[in-house]
């Protein structure tokens, strides 16, 4: 058998997480809390199975999460989505993602992408017979040179997928960079695959840009969002995808027939729950927190951080402590320190290693200070 | 925008599922109990929950829930699946079957599947590049002449698509048609893709006739199977797929990217069920009492209603009622005599109508009571 994807195998994220249980490590490696979610959440999910919502879902989502979250989006945004042609519910943001791209990406077309990027972006596109341009950013900043975008732009040119708060990086876009972006596309039809699923998760009174904000960028983006990352339950798979209508008519047709429809009793009960602000408000402050503390045992080991301006992701380098490949290096810090984290090589599709790990911070402070201890005996 | 899937719009099942609600009608459309599921298996989510499976389970399903898979396929077929290497777990059936095919199918290959088909097969296909080959079955049996499906092999034929027990015919196949698939496919390298998420409701003492029993046929099939069939809770959308390890291999590269993984306390939970066989062996005779009772109705009304041999739907033709277009009859049967059902021409991509119009009878006695009463009427 042929593969379609030769050179893909299993997810890097998989892969730490199993060595990680293989070796009774502390797994900072793959991005998900080892806390508990809210009880209250849990109870709504029990409550809606016993109310019965255990059938299909609507294709699109339930009509009551959908309008919940246009809620969401106008308080947070003060922007409009409108719940019956432009919001659809997914089993969670990666399918989202898939989806998108296989809404849209022909065999030939060109997609850009900014590496170190979420490892599904380059798979997906190939798959789908797409071309992966690629944007290599680099430490400690990962900055964005407009000019140099637009070098990569031709007649192919269909999509720019970004991602911001960024996996792996922690960095975010800034005004000026969204500024930059609209001035590229403007007169063109290329669109965009707006990946933001950690827009909650961001820092120091910093403000998310979203792409929703700036209308010339919102009529041709797909944006991504996780409910997982938002509700400390990355296991429920769920989260959606806002578009313009044209875009969405073209996303549920590869929805239907990809998943059809999405989880019931849990889509009724985070309805229910998210109506709330309260319930997710506080989530950027909490890990704010979270990284302030990790960052500040850390500072005691011989790793240098580098900036974290959003997501739950620290990166460090070890470039002072060893010049191993960052893939080896990691496999040690699993066997012979106890402490599972990501090589951030495995986010570049030509394994660029620049000495660089990933560290999750969405974890109990005793768990990070148990790592930390461990990392100190570097 | 250029749509990818231009003649597509939203699914026969959410469509007439959705006129349903709007009208008050009694719903036999779309394929979902209109009972509650085992209060048992809600408990067993509520304690997976609880017990704090709510974040990633592993990428191709729960070790748990696999090896209870591998249980139950040898208890029932006698057929070992390596639970390591051979299953996993999906977010419902479409969404196997999606992945078998964006896994296996390039542009310009061809796949043979036999109408009437569940109404995802073909736009899957062509949303990928492939060709859709299809063979029509005729009502009242639907059987095939295998060699006519010989007719349709090329050079580019890469795959065929089973489904037995048939949605929307209730037809099955036999062991002669396993016979005759074999001959056909020895010393090609034609994949098979068996859609099976009825396996459990077959009728009458008939035997199942899964593909996994054949080994000529097992080493080159993805079976796609589904736990919200079995259990009642089509909204859970959970399923599974087996396929030998190669084939097993390219599907993960897919999956890992698509959802990358399923919702982790469902999974827990319906491992924990079915690893007691007495939960779900008596399904086949559980639907073979509605289906009796059903036909049982409907033979007091001038509907002629076809064989039923499995899955919980009932075929009927209405030629000596009326001779409007099956999806004209099927919106009147709903506004003016307040029953929904699926036009079959719906599940042929050229809406060939035979007339036919397909029930579900995985309802309430009441229910399908009350809707015979409406029905006589007609
Ligand atoms: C499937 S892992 C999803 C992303 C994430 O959590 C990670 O980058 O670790
Ligand atoms: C998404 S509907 C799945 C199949 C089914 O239940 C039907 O054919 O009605």
């Amino acid at each position: 058998i042929q593969s379609k994807l030769p050179g893909v195998s299993t997810t890097i994220f998989s892969v730490m997480s199993k060595l990680a249980a293989e070796h009774n490590a502390i797994n900072l490696s793959q991005g998900f809390p080892d806390y508990a979610c809210d009880p209250k959440l849990v109870e709504l999910v029990n409550k809606a199975m016993q109310d019965g919502f255990n059938q299909y879902a609507p294709m699109p989502g339930s009509t009551f999460l959908k309008e919940t979250i246009a809620g969401k989006v106008e308080k947070l945004y003060n922007i409009k989505y409108n719940p019956e042609t432009e919001i659809t519910v997914t089993a969670g943001g990666t399918q989202a993602i898939f989806t998108a791209l296989a809404a849209i990406i022909n065999a030939g077309d060109e997609v850009i992408i900014f590496e170190p990027a979420y490892d599904s972006y380059a798979p997906t596109i190939k798959l789908l017979g797409g071309l992966v341009k690629t944007y290599e950013l680099a430490p400690p900043s990962y900055t964005i040179d407009w000019d140099m975008v637009k070098k990569l732009f031709t007649a192919k040119t269909r999509m720019i997928i970004l991602n911001t708060p960024q996996n792996p990086t922690g960095s975010i876009l800034s005004s000026d960079d969204m500024k930059s972006l609209i001035k590229l596309i403007t007169g063109t039809d290329i669109l965009i695959l707006s990946d933001e699923v950690y827009e909650h998760l961001i820092y120091d009174e910093q403000k998310h840009q979203s792409v929703m904000l700036y209308p010339e960028l919102k009529q041709r983006s797909f944006i991504v969002a996780s409910f997982g990352k938002l509700l400390h339950a990355t296991g429920w798979k769920l989260g959606y995808c806002l578009a313009p209508e044209k875009l969405t008519k073209e996303f549920r047709k590869v929805h239907q027939f990809n998943v059809f429809s999405v989880n019931s009793p849990m889509q009724q009960a985070i309805a229910d729950y998210i109506k709330e602000p309260k319930n997710y408000i506080e989530i950027g402050s909490f890990f704010q927190q979270k990284r302030d503390y990790f960052r500040g045992l850390l500072a005691e080991s011989r790793f240098k951080l580098l900036p974290c301006n959003g997501s739950y992701f620290q990166c460090a380098s070890y470039s002072n402590i060893s010049d191993e490949k960052d893939t080896d290096f990691s496999i040690r810090l699993i066997k012979e320190f106890g402490v599972a984290t990501i090589p951030v090589s495995a986010f570049y599709q030509k394994a660029t290693d620049h000495k660089i790990i990933r560290f999750c911070f969405a974890k109990e402070n005793a768990t990070l200070a148990l790592a930390a201890e461990k990392l100190k005996n570097i």
